[in-house]
């Protein structure tokens, strides 16, 4: 999601992590375009274990991009739907007491199953439950994990990763230590830029674990940043109209989780972010509101083209040397 | 719910089934044109316990319709309720832990009662939780079930009913046997007509504990099918964009519960379906997505005319007699 | 909320009552102005205890208003965002078990921070555990109620306030005693106006326990009624559209609560309903149904202005001497 319609995305993350525009015919930008033609072709099922204030968004994304939804709170459930779904998505944002341990057996079930996941960690930082329940899936952790800024950068301090500090010799605007940030309930604090590193040492965290090795993580804002833990994609647009409505980063997620079910993480979190962009520019033309743009916005997810999504504006970079020094392994005790 | 704009009602179901016309002044369409003019102008209360998907689209759906909605999770609140209430709708979409004795003991005391309530056994044959649960409805049955096809065979399967099998000497292409259908989440796999046996079996079931003897199954999909265990009605048209929204099934069984509380379970399950294959071929006209779908499905819904709905195209067949020898009181063991 | 296109407010509530316009330059209307921006400036947060039907709709008017969302159930959670938030509401429409107790500790939590909050007493007089819940409340209780009049002659019977009966000396049409109105489900069976004395009762009752001994509850209606316990001030308006959509009450507790965290309670209350009578006025033009008026509904929160608001037609009566003497002190045995 991205919540500014004119961002910068120019000299301000430093030098290292400036970026160059991805080029037309880079083969990712096929594969952007294979993953949505893909749903759109064969509807598969991802499932969901979501908060209550926006599920029903994240089903009717899920189903306006092209793909099938089921919801549901219980791990025989669950487990029962992974063998027939090829994704799941876990967002945290509206905890039950049982969700402690039920999330918690979740993750270890997919885990065995080899299965894919998408973690939203909605308000990373608030109550003891949720972070008991984070804490749980640090070693049975998710292949993708998507939030915004403050939401990574929390994240990275519960599971105690080793993220390099702001004042590093990187030369990048670098995420903060655990800790240093606030958390604002469920909106960022943080701006993209400062939970790069976050998000660069999590995405080589997860791949340790994940199928094939692959992982990725998204951190939402005004520019969109995506990694696999080598390379970090930034991906401007979108439009501001998406903070007026609950549910923008939510039903992201689980649009994540729909292209999951057919495609490698990176390019799953790439599609998913560029038709959030293209699709909220489009709602917001001709809105009267936060109630035009939330109908308007589900219809542009279905019709927004392959085409147009593979074609958005990204920019690449390489993560520096000194930053591939981070070893992911020494992150804190298991 | 019917989910194809352009259904194919002939010729596909076998000889003994394939319907004629209910004819224009047949009494059951007085029945039905009566049942929704009655809920317009008494707005009758039907609570529901149902998913948290959906449970804001029940509650409008049947508002929209005419009716006054009230949602609850709790016994205690449910049978005060039922007291005041004239009818419920329970669905078992999302189950949480306590669900599983909850439910169980509603039920019960719904019978007690003498209340007739509708069933939505959303992914019946997923999970043990929901398994055991729809097991614990078998003693105390609702007075309609409403589902897709796989939804009607997986219940059928779990009530342990004696359904006749496809390749029976009826002539009529039936409803499989219990576990030779898989099931697929939410979505169903099987066609309704695969369902026809399942349903009827069901209805003579139901009808047994249900008030005054009758009750209903409903089977959404491209034709829907609604059964008293006598008749054999069929309903086609609607709109594919129902399947492209969540919560269309689930709306259509609160609906249903709302002309239940006004009417005999066969018109209630009639009104219903064909209330939702006008408003929803309204809403088809001119949307342009899924979002402006939804919001002219539930204008439609408000706006469409009892005289419209009973207007409906209607096929209708005597249930053969080598299917009358099936006696659902040997079903299975209690 | 106001339920009623064409509202009468003159003659039906007995002399003492009938109330006399605001004065267009009369201060309170500067506050709602100054509320009402300052919302729209400094995006306030407010958190948010609500049901699984409407959480999304609250969510979409809070942040529609210009406020922050932020809900959660779990008592860690809302307490961690009570040191971050300015507000709170809690809604017991939906209850679950855990409820029971948590919404007790949340509610004396709340107290001991001295954080105010707004209460909608949905279906009070229904089931056990909601009056159990509720009568937690007692002894540490919100800063607002908002509820239809059945619900605050519910609560107030108990709270065993001593409201006095409509037959007394004091010429007002008054609520009723304790017990003699019927529960109607989440729908109101008593007019507005039978609710005043207990409103009033309620609102100096609240004022002993609220910070800076302030307190104001608030009657949804035709015409919506709001109390500090000195003064009943009367806002008419609305669109009876608000009835066919759910959420409408819920919603507007949970924009009084943003409103409350920047204002007064009865600024804040005052507020809410002056922008729900606009909000529905305008979005009752040219819909054709209730999704397009929730759709219109949720641009128009967006769209009316702080003037617009603070320009709209208000009654104001003083409480009679006589009231003045019910002691809320005295009411019932802690």
């Amino acid at each position: 999601m991205s919540t500014d319609a004119s961002p910068d995305i120019t000299g301000s993350t430093g030098a290292a992590l400036n970026g160059t525009p991805l080029p037309a015919d880079d083969p990712e930008r096929q594969l952007i375009a294979k993953a949505v033609r893909e749903v759109k072709e064969t509807t598969p099922l991802a499932q969901s274990f979501t908060n209550f204030v926006t599920i029903n968004l994240v089903a009717n994304a899920q189903l306006a991009a092209g793909g099938t939804a089921a919801m549901s709170y219980l791990p025989d459930d669950i487990i029962d739907t992974a063998a027939i779904a090829k994704a799941t998505y876990i967002n945290v944002g509206t905890l039950l007491p049982f969700f402690k341990d039920a999330l918690g057996n979740i993750a270890r079930s997919l885990q065995a199953m080899h299965h894919p996941w998408v973690l939203d960690p909605v308000a990373a930082g608030i109550g003891r439950t949720r972070s008991a329940i984070l804490w749980a899936f640090r070693s049975a952790p998710p292949t993708i994990v998507r939030g915004n800024a403050s939401e990574i950068i929390a994240l990275a301090g519960i599971w105690d990763l080793n993220v390099p500090s702001a004042d590093s010799d990187t030369g990048a605007k670098a995420g903060t230590k655990t800790g240093t940030t606030r958390p604002a309930g469920v909106e960022a604090v943080d701006d993209v830029d400062s939970a790069t590193n976050a998000a660069i040492v999590m995405a080589r965290y997860l791949r340790n674990y994940a199928p094939n090795h692959r992982a990725a993580v998204a951190v939402s804002g005004a520019t969109d940043l995506v990694t696999d833990g080598d390379t970090v994609y930034r991906l401007p647009g979108g439009s501001s109209m998406m903070t007026k409505i609950t549910g923008a980063g939510c039903s992201l997620g689980g649009v994540t989780a729909t292209y999951l079910a057919v495609a490698d993480p990176l390019t799953a979190a790439l599609a998913a972010s560029a038709l959030y962009n293209r699709a909220s520019e489009q709602a917001a033309e001709g809105c009267t509101g936060p109630g035009s743009f939330q109908t308007r916005f589900l219809d542009a997810l279905w019709n927004v083209t392959a085409e147009d999504i593979a074609a958005s504006p990204i920019t690449v970079s390489q993560v520096p040397v000194s930053q591939n020094s981070v070893s992911p392994d020494t992150a804190g005790t298991a």
